[in-house]
């Protein structure tokens, strides 16, 4: 066996609750047990594909090189394909495995696009399954720990162009009647609010903005830490990832706001 | 130091919020740094000796060879047992360590029975304890990481016979005027409600089946995938761990019917 | 690369639902594969410096040697120094990498004080960072896996007097009008509510104690283990710390006397 990767990163709306993070886990060290695995976050609400997307993208600049295993999969057991995908240049790639629904695609193009993709349609590669509804522990993960171990993506399955990968969708913001429309990509657990807007969007504006928010209108201003806020003060800090967030020292902004993941927030200048 | 066992699988009712498994980890490691830990899961409901016995039988099969460690102890610090108890066949068994309270029994049933147990007696294998509360801490985690350094179970404390070992109680489904009687096992994060019923029990009834749970009746379609399933439609599928499963398409089956761990269920032909 | 530290222990605010986690190990193991991450806890409530020290403290005496890495930091961002602090006796020290907000101080004292300390003003050991808020990220763990890696204190940033290290509070219960004025450290994930009270101050208290809680008195009977409680008995037991805890048998008492961390409880003879 091979010891070609020696990390494998993961995401999942798998929740901690449940024992699934743990039996993929152990899959994985069944077949690769010289590989490491790092939980990206498994708390990606069910389901959302959208939300698992996000926080990829938000970690892979940053993750360790190895194979990255991703799986938010409201599709399981129909005809969706699972896949694998080499991203990036050199002849050391990365590897994503999950589900072609979206959810690998920002990541992918992150890391430099893809530069080969498989179906997996080998059924060597996977385990026995009692029932269709666990693809993580009986194909990803072992797909997963099989490239790992060296397995060429050629023989897991089909080839597939990586032109037709499902792609992902960012949303993007637009101005409309002097207002910027932005959405809210994430609220993190400190209850700051992420929007879809880079620094050099918020340049037309000065010190304040105005958010309107539903009906309500908040001054915002911009700040460069959350702490130079004062208590109960609305702010627009430019976040650890370079994007615009609402924020409040030491206080939930999302929550204080009404702001979940998807909100509409218009920004224009106050009156 | 021998590195006997490689891996140490590790389930418990701890949670993650406090600092409980981080430390019994941190102890292993002291102990056994050659050893990796893989959590399978620590959401175990707090005291709830038959939802963990009940994980620790849809995991084992799956976990990868080595000792492991589980602890939903309610009775900690009483004169219930604490062991290690070999299982399986061969001259490397797997290595159980936890309360002698039946959380263990079903797991080491499932990996071909117990053919050596002993009472974990000898302190020269524990941590001080400041008290006597904590003995995920203090008796099994070092017990453990000794374990996969090579000592043996005869060094750990006092031979148990292991039909002297307490039993798991897993409920079986019965015949009660025409209609099975069955018991939910387990909600899983999606809301698929489990029951104690197999595939050829269902083989009595046609795709659809009625279910019955306290007042309400719903008529249920049998399906392969939660996918194929239509909005709002209530299904049984033959899940991950090959037991039938209440469940809807990217819907929680559970909440929407008030089904809950020990839900009783009643399957019948619908009128 | 040196292999100096094979083990950093973990303790955050970040929770468990966003990437934070999964991306500061990442950043770690990037720089330094060698090492084993083990999570203390991440649950600490956001901003709660008193928790996350109270839980450090909890944990210290029991973590495997190597550096410890602790981020509870509502002033990311400001002027609050980053630190890296040697702690213990003779050439193989622990060190501490965190903010120098009080957080790191009451474990740092416990292995035996601070012998060097650095503030983190280096910026060689950094990542690049678009925006000043995830110190975690951009700062504490490249550090500290550079530390693990071999690189001196020295090297870190400039050298801070240990004497000019924010100190921790740890509340000291006090004696008046003939009753323990206490305060409540810590409520665990079982309801158990630990005192700043140690054993030797309950020898003055007979079996019996009562214990006032705003409005209500209670009686609480000493006990040695949780099972030795009646139902619905409120106990005072020594907990795996050394402490005297407010216990029940089975069930959170906590939740049921309505206590939470830092609420008061008196403590005195039953009339």
């Amino acid at each position: 066996m091979l010891e070609r990767y020696r990390t494998l990163s993961f995401l999942s709306d798998y929740g901690l609750a449940d024992e699934f993070v743990g039996v993929v886990k152990s899959v994985v060290r069944s077949i690769a047990p010289h590989v490491t695995v790092i939980d990206i976050t498994h708390e990606v609400p069910p389901h959302d594909v959208r939300a698992g997307s996000l926080a990829l993208v938000r970690s892979v600049q940053y993750l360790a090189h190895g194979v990255v295993l991703a799986v938010v999969d409201p599709g399981v057991g129909t005809d969706r394909r699972a896949v694998a995908v080499e991203a990036g240049e050199g002849d050391d790639p990365a590897v994503f495995v999950g589900p072609d629904n979206g959810l690998l695609a920002s990541a992918v193009s992150m890391v430099g696009g893809a530069t080969r993709a498989v179906s997996l349609t080998n059924a060597e590669f996977h385990l026995p399954a009692p029932g269709p509804t666990f693809a993580g522990r009986d194909v990803f993960a072992p797909v997963a720990a099989h490239v790992c171990a060296g397995v060429d993506l050629a023989e897991l399955g089909e080839s597939v162009d990586p032109i037709s990968l499902r792609p992902g969708i960012l949303p993007v913001p637009r101005v409309e009647d002097g207002a910027l429309v932005a959405e809210v990509l994430w609220v993190d657990r400190f209850g700051n609010a992420q929007l879809n807007v880079g620094p050099e969007e918020l340049e037309a504006f000065g010190p304040r903005v105005a958010l309107r928010l539903g009906d309500q209108v908040r001054v915002a201003r911009r700040a460069r830490t959350y702490d130079e806020l004062g208590p109960g003060e609305v702010g627009l800090v430019i976040d650890s990832y370079g994007l615009v967030s609402v924020a409040m020292s030491r206080a939930p902004a999302a929550e204080f706001l009404g702001l979940g993941s998807g909100s509409g927030v218009f920004l224009a200048a106050p009156d």
